[in-house]
């Protein structure tokens, strides 16, 4: 059912079946459960792969990540069908997401023609250098090696089997071997098969690309400890990124871990904008906190501001907004059940009071939105209020004055965003703030809503633990590419046996080059 | 005694002395031993220092480095010669030494001047973008926050308080806090003093650099534990890393550990290289095994070649060479008592021939240069004889024919270099191991020796596990400021609130930008 080296007789028997997701029952087909023969199987493919993948030109693996695109693109409506049956996500947002899935392909394409991903530095040798002479040194970045991907829930397109940690360490030079989640295996089945396509179509071998999937976590355990496996890239809960943090640094040979984990995102009412438009904020808000079912990692989850009428104002438009909002279909029943412990654990909590919650719903799965608020002396007390409620869920609190704000501010875990809502005359007190928002998190956003990430070249979706591993990289955007790179540095080697990007001749090729300290554009 | 936030009076009771190399005697004066409470202090130092020093200016930033390079230079003679007696290295090294120290320091101040460490990307707002418009998004990087550095025991000065990784963090916008090599107590504070006249001149607050010693772990244990550090950087044995790593790991908030462990160096003699000039070889890797008693991080602990007369050759020259070496005063007792241990682990194995030992020295600390030989069969049937020992010995591993080698290379662990020597009719077999080569270390150098290693911004000092504890990155070199560092973006903020250097008026400034994935150069 896969991409390359696992066949469906290789795996387990058994089989698990695709669940729909409004109904959360089995009704799509049944598919093989993968065992560690199939995870040995596929990294073996993987690595050895790896070296005829990673000598690829860039023209070539630009071309191969675009045929991937071709190819998703290629399977017709039938992958937007399975996917909303297994996400229970809408036609409109899956559409999308396949734009944002083959958008990031392309994008990666572009970057790997550009080649500012090699890093190509030259410092040519100095033969009369006193006291000693200087070798020619050069240096580039080669791919880290085969690459464990974890499909995520919440996407099923833009974050699973070609997504963007699946593009961006095929981008790299890696071989990947994607976990496929187990919430939309017919989604992820008709992508590898896609992908597989674009490697046999590109002439690859089909270790470039494996797919597995199964219901429980061993897979996934076996997987980032085969030796072979160089990296991990992971989107999910934090306690899935933590167990595979610990997995990866005990193996014998530690591999580095790019799990985006745990964001509450932070929103910052301030003070000019609230008293300017309290209430346009409130009804904006629940747009962001709703979409999806609220199934983001950028999701609102917690909305800081100072007392006063303002505040009141967007109290009541969000109270409102979500008590009218319509219950929708989460991505699984395992999902939908920790939305509704922990919205009742907030409205349990004594210090918590419930604003609103969405309209009921239909049927096992549909999640209500929820609104709770709070003090910042209650939220200070309590480090359970401030943990992610995955899903449309968020909490109000109320802070006194600027001082109580920035000690909550200062209290909290590391974020993938913080939001500043803001007018002209609240720069003074942005500005104060913003160090503080910076030691906090990946992104930094004023006067929009942390949902929607853009992909591009600026874009950080990171941020320090445990809203990621790894704070140093981005899981999205074209800096992605860097997670699955290492330098390595050539001294005085034969211009036949340097990388042709280092040799001599490959001057003016128009990729930057750091010569001797200074950078050329080609 | 030191930079910032630790007066002696604040030490535990007792002290420990300063021990000549030499004798092995203590003769120096006695230095306090700080405890945990002087961690907590230099911890809260550098964190009350971070805001204010990572909002320096480019210039100013770069001029206080150049300012320590000169107060370094401003001790005068007395810092060799502490400096001779307490690792026994001789002058014209230690001068050397210090020439590397303040050179990499001047080198990352210019560094710090052209800016493209900042990895400036602007992706300019799209408000027409069909279906949503893309807003205006930005992104630098910027310091991790506090770095724990640990002084190196076999460079006094590049590797430890003013060495490569606290000039590498500084230049990244970090304090510092140093954990100095009991070793040299006194080296260590008479840089750290330079250190702390070249803060107090800059008018940077005291805590952007403190300097910690002790005989014991515990201390260095309590600053990785400390949760106002951000990242840790090491050069030391690969016990003491690994213990690092585990400790940095097993915070409530983990953070990177940038540990330089261990590496034999593999330096393989290619066949017409050997038949042309193996006597010649063989007496240059003499010099190479020897220089500094060994005590390289990249030294040549392990020589490869295929069986014939030219490794006979290489084998008779190398064994007069080390036969005549003179014996070395080591770093510290405890350091010759390893290499001790070491070489005569290598001389009672049965599968291994002593081919030589180097003249014996008076004193408990000079150690005698060692020469082993050994099968490529008896080397792949035990791993012990792939362990590092540190100083001056070596193994040749001699191999049947290309496979075998390629086999004995295939089972190394990660290393910091491997070197190529080898004639033009060679070039064939070295592109057939260079792609092996490039999976197991961050440098490859022909027709040279690994020791010496250049300060250059194309020079890698790092390698795959447990080479160093993260292959991602170089502890020598400009591009080492990368370590502490991770990007934020920026989106929608008015000009007044983005950092300077991402605002529209500082296009031009000859930084680096990439501009809708355009890179300009200012």
């Amino acid at each position: 059912m896969t991409g390359a080296a696992i066949s469906s007789d290789r795996a387990e028997s058994g089989g698990f079946r695709s669940v729909a997701a409004e109904t959360g029952q089995p009704e799509g087909e049944a598919f093989p459960v993968h065992g560690p023969a199939d995870v040995a199987a596929a990294c073996a493919a993987a690595e050895a792969a790896f070296d005829i993948y990673r000598a690829t030109g860039r023209e070539e693996r630009a071309a191969f990540l675009e045929r991937i695109a071709d190819e998703i693109m290629g399977i017709g409506d039938g992958l937007i069908v399975a996917a909303m049956r297994e996400s229970g996500l809408p036609r409109a947002r899956l559409e999308g997401e396949r734009g944002r899935t083959t958008g990031q392909l392309r994008l990666f394409a572009n970057v790997v023609r550009a080649g500012a991903w090699l890093g190509l530095r030259i410092d040519p040798a100095l033969p009369d250098r006193q006291p000693l002479p200087r070798p020619d040194i050069r240096l580039r970045m080669i791919p880290l090696g085969p690459v464990a991907v974890f499909g995520a829930s919440n996407f099923p397109l833009a974050f699973s089997t070609a997504g963007g940690d699946t593009a961006s360490a095929l981008a790299a030079g890696c071989p990947v071997v994607v976990k496929g989640h187990p919430a939309h295996p017919e989604t992820g089945a008709l992508v590898a098969a896609a992908i597989a396509r674009a490697v046999a179509a590109s002439g690859l071998p089909e270790g470039v690309f494996s797919h597995l999937v199964g219901p429980g976590n061993d897979l996934g355990a076996a997987l980032v400890q085969d030796p072979r496996i160089a990296a991990v890239g992971f989107t999910g809960s934090r306690g899935g990124g933590l167990a595979l943090m610990k997995l990866a640094q005990a193996r014998p040979v530690p591999i580095p871990v790019y799990a985006e984990m745990s964001s509450i995102n932070p929103v910052l009412l301030l003070p000019e904008a609230l008293k300017a438009r309290g209430q346009a904020l409130g009804q904006a808000f629940v747009g962001s906190l709703t979409m999806g079912a609220g199934q983001f990692c950028t999701n609102p989850g917690l909305i800081l501001a100072i007392e006063g009428e303002g505040l009141d104002a967007f109290v009541a438009a969000a109270t409102e907004g979500v008590g009218g909002a319509d219950a929708q279909v989460m991505l699984t029943t395992g999902i939908h059940d920790a939305f509704e412990k922990g919205t009742a654990a907030l409205a349990s909590n004594g210090s918590v009071e419930t604003l609103a919650r969405g309209r009921e719903g239909n049927g096992c799965t549909r999640g209500q939105a929820a609104l709770f608020q709070t003090t910042a002396s209650a939220f200070l007390a309590d480090k359970a209020l401030g943990h992610e409620v995955f899903g449309a869920s968020s909490i109000i609190v109320r802070c006194r004055d600027e001082a109580e704000l920035r000690t909550v501010l200062a209290g909290l875990e590391g974020q993938l965003t913080a939001t500043l809502h803001m007018d002209a005359a609240d720069e003074a007190i942005a500005s104060r703030l913003l160090p503080l928002l910076e030691r906090k998190v990946g992104r930094i956003l004023a006067n929009g809503w942390p949902t929607g990430v853009e992909v591009c070249h600026a874009m950080v979706h990171g941020g320090p633990f445990p809203a990621t591993s790894d704070a140093r990289t981005t899981s999205v955007g074209s800096l992605a590419i860097d997670r699955f790179l290492r330098p390595v540095s050539y001294q005085n080697l034969a211009q036949a046996l340097l990388p042709a990007e280092l040799g001599d001749a490959a001057a003016g090729d128009g990729v930057p080059r750091l010569v001797d300290g200074v950078l050329t554009t080609g």
